[in-house]
């Protein structure tokens, strides 16, 4: 049987092999759910990156350039984090350049894994299907705030869980925690997620339409995948 | 108001600040829980040690010995890690050097807050009442399983966070979290624990009666404190 876990935090990423496994990362407020809204609107490429430096390094080679810094756009960037910055004409067919507090760092970190995706409530479903379809045990890794764990992403963990708990062996507490918490808010996920730190970070940015759109389920079927150093659309067989 | 953290592994205590916080090392299987049984009992103190180099060397100068690897009693020390062990009688007024797995790594990693002190269920109560006495603010510190999450820990927190919520400013999602896990958990906690990895472990060691035991609540009213390199009962005003 296969296995999946879920990492609740970078932090914690040493603790688990990744060798043979899918890593999906999740950054659902809102890395994530923006590079899946890119996709899906036609962006070709975006190259995740660890720090601004590097993000600024291609923005001189002449990318388009995506940076967030504490929930804000960092000065000197094109793009901010709102998914809906990612759904302008003027983007389809262009590659971005793209560094986000927490999101990039978990996929830059991951890349030791047979093949990285990226899950949002946006794709759920693809992502749950197609994680269904693949031989490999799987982890889900959440980007949290910081290092710290935060409560999106260990809700759409949960949601993937909750699927897929049936075809995959659970063995990690966390990833049975998760299941739990999931469990609890999935009836009402915007009044659950109320009293999250990050949620409360962005509704005191005037961001609350992100959020809304951001657990929304299923309003693309895209996967993005990353090949070499780029996220692209996963091709399907 | 003060506030109140859950930090769930000791993977992740370098993110939270300890200085004038009191840390409660939570060990529920079972180190915690022996401790807190062992000063209950008469025992005068205990030297958490986070090496079976450092016990072997207190052995030597004369102290009773406890060690735990995976579970079991490592060789050539006197006690194990189960409860029912530090109820002897000749027990009365010695020191027990211990090491286990997780526990005492997660003591000796506290050194720098106001206070350490220990928790379990069995003197749940007794620590809920010493938190809102004092003017501090709180982390709660997980030991887990060799560095990620265990269930039994993050329900005794959530435990103790439901206790003292309204009391205490809850700002992280860990602790959002655990609390939500234990209002899942609280009123079959033996079932609820049953599917965690640690209470599976210790079942194929025929250890069933030590986490019975474990999640037994207000046992005792002692508060294990850390005083220099030992453990010792609270004295209260």
């Amino acid at each position: 049987m296969k296995k999946i876990d879920i990492c609740l935090t970078p932090e914690l990423l040493h603790l688990y092999e990744l060798t043979d496994r899918i890593v999906v990362v999740v950054d659902i407020l809102r890395a994530t759910s923006c590079m899946t809204t890119a996709l899906a609107h036609g962006v070709e490429k975006i190259i995740p990156v660890a720090t601004l430096e590097e993000c600024r390094a291609l923005q001189a080679q002449g990318y388009i350039s995506a940076a967030e810094r504490d929930a804000k756009k960092a000065d000197g960037f094109e793009l901010d984090n709102s998914p809906f910055s990612y759904m302008q004409e003027h983007l389809k067919g262009k590659t971005i350049a793209m560094t986000t507090t927490n999101g990039t760092l978990a996929i830059t970190r991951s890349r030791e894994a047979i093949q990285v995706i990226i899950g949002s409530f946006l794709n759920k479903t693809a992502v749950v299907e197609y994680l269904r379809s693949q031989p490999h045990d799987v982890l889900i890794l959440c980007a949290g705030w910081k290092g710290r764990v935060n409560l999106e992403d260990t809700l759409f963990a949960g949601a993937v869980v909750d699927e897929l708990k049936d075809e995959f062996l659970i063995e990690d507490d966390a990833t049975l925690g998760a299941h739990t918490i999931y469990g609890c808010a999935k009836y009402n996920m915007l009044k659950s997620m109320a009293s999250s730190s990050h949620v409360k970070r962005l509704h005191r940015l005037n961001l609350a339409r992100d959020i809304e759109f951001c657990i929304r389920e299923d309003e693309y079927q895209v996967i993005p995948i990353l090949q070499g150093n780029a996220l692209v659309a996963m091709v399907k067989a």
